[in-house]
């Protein structure tokens, strides 16, 4: 790809951006969208949507920007808890971490790139006509000496992120802990769940955990909830909502309901009084069903089992209950609204094969996606394209369309597939037995993660200049040589990526195209304040990440553009934690450690291109002595996972204690532990709500923090 | 090999066994090896010296055989304890799964092989001048419809293991805990063992610990020992007792005393009085180490805390206690005579360093003893070895010679230097980091037992037939086609193997061959009751399972074989349990999983093999039905982790409550607790003990029980 074609990749992105940042600043101005673009102010009742209308409205203003610089990290805990604080910190780091690398890498290492005129002459004259090749490693001289700046920068850097993630580490580890300790007693802090509860003839599941739990902890048991099978009673109350939904639109638009069933059935049809009735019928069925269930009809093998205390609780997890292993397993229990009750209801061999299908179904998913990705990268190779398709060879011959073609639509193209992985893997792990939300979105972020660096990142490699030996890379020994021929050669399809698929998505994230689109397209009065799909938008920064780590001493042209990404991103997702999204449950940071492995992972990596460069670049001392680079590495992770990784999986007894103790002679407490005893009931069995923000939307709104 | 080669092997190690056996029966009876023979009964006090002569001492008896079988196993495990249950069980397993195997190879796959013709036509006649190879499955013919009589062995073979494994398991389950809820109150059922204490400025780890444990356990904390570092105390009194035993051999031995030295040095020089001095002196200088290590001098950063209930020491293991994961971290401790108290003195740093070394030694030693192994190889086949030593020509025409290197030289050389191999094993698991006997017993039988497996099946596979290729195995792909073509290949060397290697060991474990011989230089009157090595035993006997598994399907005349060791492996070890071999610790059947881990594993080899073959008979039907056998053993074995090991790691709250309720209001456990403050007080700080069994010696002994 010659530098003209980024120019253009680069041209269209960023009016795009431009495009973007100022429709956003005028539509979040205009009351019609506020709820597209501020629906947690609308919710919380601090945003009133303004009447009266004035020019000012209507001119782009960067004072958003400002306010989502100047809200600090307590201010966003608090706001939108610990989870959105580390998902800032994971940005902020990469921003660390790629401005030394971009330092050394534009300063240090391009010169010594360009210098190097191991493939051409760089031509300054007209530096839009050079291939992006000349700027990157593969210019550098076979055996040159210049190599060992590569060399020393690898180490520096490798030194730098270690640095970073071990103190990033501590520090989130220490944020957990005192958001644990500064938080007010919460259910599932004193909640374990029980499964595989053995069943005895004649008692009942709820009594069976009584007398166990009574038994063998008397001093800290307090209560339990038996969870019961309700799916077809959440069918029943999803077809309720549904039905109200239409009735409220029936007798908000009243015109529409006289007129064309007049003039349709001939007779004052009442649309409305019908479904009601329906409606009626449907709230008896519930309820119905809803004493069927109370009554024991379809209790499973699983309670939530609640304790007097945090550490009566943490005990009966961590140890084995039952003679049996098999029986009485204990987990920690989720935050009550966080609890993904469907699971609950499928049988063991149903969750079982549900497993194994998930398995095969992400193998199947990586395989197939392989196709587009390859299509794509025959648009990079144009000659190739040309072969196959002769009519093209006409219009390849216009500048702009092969600027076009090979630097901007197949990046366009993977995006738009890329897109619609999240979602399905957020699908696969809901069918893999996980008990929650966070638990769920957390097996789907690791699947899209691992996804996009197999997908993209293996598979950009290995088939625009070799797909055919993807299966030779099996043979770990080969690796390195293979990733040092394969790697600098994509470099500009990579920095055209950061450019497209980086810039835009951050972008279009600003402007939240689908809900705006949504809210074009039909007035929707149903306020939904989302949530962040993290699942989605940290394996797409942690990829970013490995790309940085990967290329920044290959190709140091690829730091600019990713810098700028992160700033984009930084910016844009303190906005929106501000004024779109709102904390569905609170893991207090159990994301992190995925972003420290990926972080290893691309350091490794990394670490495995270097010693297959300087092989290749006949400097064999300097790719000995990367060797002990990459077991270092891996030695830190294992400290680190030994040092802190226990800190997010369980709280230690100390800190239990201490926290317990506080709140002994609370007489808040009382009430607490009273509501702890309802709050695991299964929401399909209290009586249906329609909808949460329905107030706050029918009275006038007025604008105030816009 | 011809059969005559393997009749030539079988009549000298009957021979020898034969010869071991009367030798056995005679010698036990002999009060001057009652020390050899009868330690244990000794040391109990049963068996008595019988001073008088009768001839009925000099004729062999079979009696100790009996009663060998006659002992019950709650005998066993009231005498010998439960681990000595479990390793007689593992050997009724082999029994039991090689008698149905034995069955079926012998009565329907022995005749389908020796009518299949593949390889020659079988001479009936003279049937020692055939090939061993005919009776293998080698002879079968390709296609053959009679395969599938071994696919059906296969699945039923398989079936009828897992069954026993899944009986064998929870069998033993249920008496660990059968073992444990009868047991009496024992030291580290109520101890932990703390480590990384957090050093805090002007406090001892004594005062941290206490004040830890006070605050965060005050009810069920009792009270500590922190560890000291005792090697300089541990030298000093090895010396002392090196002194101590030379002074009681001067002692008792007047004569030389003194007739030497007048002779030697003209005077009367009493080598006694000087050796008396000495000992005083190292015994004032052990006195003064121990009070100044008594008084904090050598701290280390572990301590053993004791509680007042198993529950209490159980949360306090399970636990992670403090906020910082790498600080006291908790582990189960080990009975207060199983502690490897040299494993404390060693530093973080050479402890970290040892890891590294073991794991390197450990290598090394696998790849170094490839060396011997191919020597081996090479005396099987003969033609090989005549091209290299020429001379041998002549020697080899000896019909007898050559059968005596074929068959049975080869195993006697790997046999010796097999001997070796435990105590290597044992003493890179001593430097390890464990912190009892029997963890390091444990860590070093599963070393043993991959080694054999590595060394003695893989490397006789592939070096006779194809050493080279070695390398090649690693492609996991191809294992089942080079299985196939080596394993009935070394058939006739494993059955010499079983026969050399197995009914000699089994035979010189009754004679105890170095004690004997020990016994026979040197009078020694300090009787050792000896306690079975299971890192030596349980590795081999898993090794002939092994061979079995693999074999009774390809070479069903292993089986017999096989199953007449079983059976002397059966009597003598019981024999030794009760004569010979005291327990020194006791893990409640610690050492089941690594039996069940080993059976699995050959299973699996057995199914990869299956396949290999199959594929080679050109029966790919077969082979491919074979598949879902592996993964269904695999899936068994997931099943079995989830159910039975937990119970072997710890035991659950329901078992600890109830045990430890039971002992509530006993008046004995006062008693029990205080001497549980002292139970984990290093051995080093307390007087000299210098002998153990002196008593029961010195006294006149009259014989009972032979």
């Amino acid at each position: 790809m010659l530098v003209s074609a980024l120019f253009t990749s680069l041209g269209i992105n960023s009016g795009l951006c431009v495009f973007f940042f100022v429709l956003y600043s005028i539509l979040r101005k205009q009351p019609r969208y506020y709820q597209v673009f501020l629906p947690r102010l609308l919710a919380q009742g601090n945003s009133k949507r303004r009447r009266h209308f004035n020019l000012e409205r209507l001119i782009p203003s960067t004072s958003w920007v400002k306010r989502a610089w100047s809200i600090s990290e307590d201010d966003l805990i608090s706001s939108s808890g610990l989870d959105a604080a580390v998902f800032i910190r994971m940005i902020t780091f990469c921003l660390k971490v790629f401005s030394l690398a971009g330092i050394i890498g534009l300063f240090v290492l391009l010169p010594a790139n360009t210098a190097g005129n191991q493939l051409e002459e760089i031509d300054f004259t007209n530096l839009s006509n050079n291939s992006l090749d000349v700027f990157t490693i593969s210019n550098v001289k076979i055996g040159s000496k210049s190599l060992w700046i590569h060399f020393s920068a690898v180490y520096i850097v490798t030194g730098f992120v270690c640095y970073l993630l071990y103190y990033e580490y501590k520090y989130i580890s220490s944020k957990r802990i005192a958001y644990f300790c500064s938080s007010k007693p919460q259910p599932h802090q004193f909640t374990i769940l029980v499964r595989s509860i053995p069943i005895s003839v004649g008692n009942s599941i709820s009594d069976s955990v009584e007398s166990f739990f009574k038994e063998y902890y008397p001093s800290t048991y307090l209560s339990h909830v038996v969870v019961h099978r309700t799916s077809k009673l959440r069918n029943l109350i999803g077809d309720a909502k549904r039905l109200y939904k239409s009735l409220i639109h029936l007798q908000s638009d009243p015109t529409r309901l006289k007129d064309k069933h007049v003039g349709l059935f001939g007779r004052k049809a009442d649309l409305a009084d019908r479904h009601v009735r329906k409606l009626e019928d449907i709230e008896k069925n519930v309820r119905l069903e809803q004493s069927e269930v109370s009554l024991g009809r379809e209790e499973t093998r699983a309670a939530f089992v609640s304790f007097k205390s945090r550490y009566g609780a943490a005990i009966a997890f961590h140890l084995q209950q039952s003679i049996n292993p098999t029986q009485w397993i204990t987990e920690q229990a989720p935050e009550p609204h966080d609890v993904y009750w469907p699971f609950f209801s499928s049988s063991f061999m149903r969750k079982w094969i549900s497993k194994l299908v998930v398995v095969v179904a992400c193998s199947l998913l990586t395989v197939l996606f392989l196709i587009p990705v390859v299509v794509v990268q025959g648009l990079t190779n144009l000659t190739q394209l040309e072969m196959l398709f002769p009519f093209l060879k006409i219009l390849v011959t216009i500048k702009f369309v092969r600027q076009v073609i090979t630097g901007y639509l197949p990046n366009l193209i993977l995006l738009l597939f890329l897109k619609t992985v999240p979602p399905i893997m957020r699908f696969l792990s809901s069918i893999q037995g996980y008990i929650s939300h966070s638990e769920i979105e957390k097996s789907a972020c690791n699947k899209v993660l691992w996804f996009t660096i197999w997908n993209i990142f293996f598979a950009t490699l290995f088939s625009g200049s070799f797909f055919y030996q993807l299966s030779i890379i099996l043979e770990l020994k080969n690796i390195p040589a293979k990733l040092a021929v394969a790697v600098p050669a994509q470099a500009s399809f990579f920095i055209a990526y950061v450019v497209t698929s980086g810039w835009t998505s951050a972008a279009s994230e600003v402007v939240r195209v689908i809900p705006l689109i949504r809210s074009l397209v039909c007035t929707n009065d149903d306020l939904e304040v989302p949530s962040i799909p993290y699942y989605r938008d940290i394996p797409r920064i942690l990829f970013f990440g490995l790309l940085g780590t990967t290329y920044f001493f290959l190709a140091p042209l690829i730091l600019p553009f990713l810098l700028i990404y992160f700033c984009f991103a930084y910016t844009i997702f303190r906005n929106q934690f501000l004024n779109v999204y709102a904390p569905k449950y609170e893991t207090a940071g159990k994301f992190w450690p995925i972003v420290h492995n990926s972080m290893i992972f691309s350091l490794v990596l990394m670490h495995a291109i270097a010693v297959g460069i300087f092989t290749l670049k006949k400097l064999s001392l300097a790719s000995t002595l990367i060797f002990p680079l990459p077991v270092l590495t891996l030695l830190f992770n294992e400290y680190c996972r030994k040092r802190f990784l226990p800190i997010f999986v369980a709280y230690s007894a100390e800190v239990l204690i201490k926290k317990d103790r506080e709140e002994q002679n609370d007489p808040a407490m009382v009430g607490f532990f009273e509501e702890l005893i309802t709050a695991y009931k299964d929401p399909a069995l209290l009586p249906i709500q329609y909808s949460t923000y329905t107030d706050s939307l029918n009275t006038p709104l007025m604008s105030s923090a816009v």
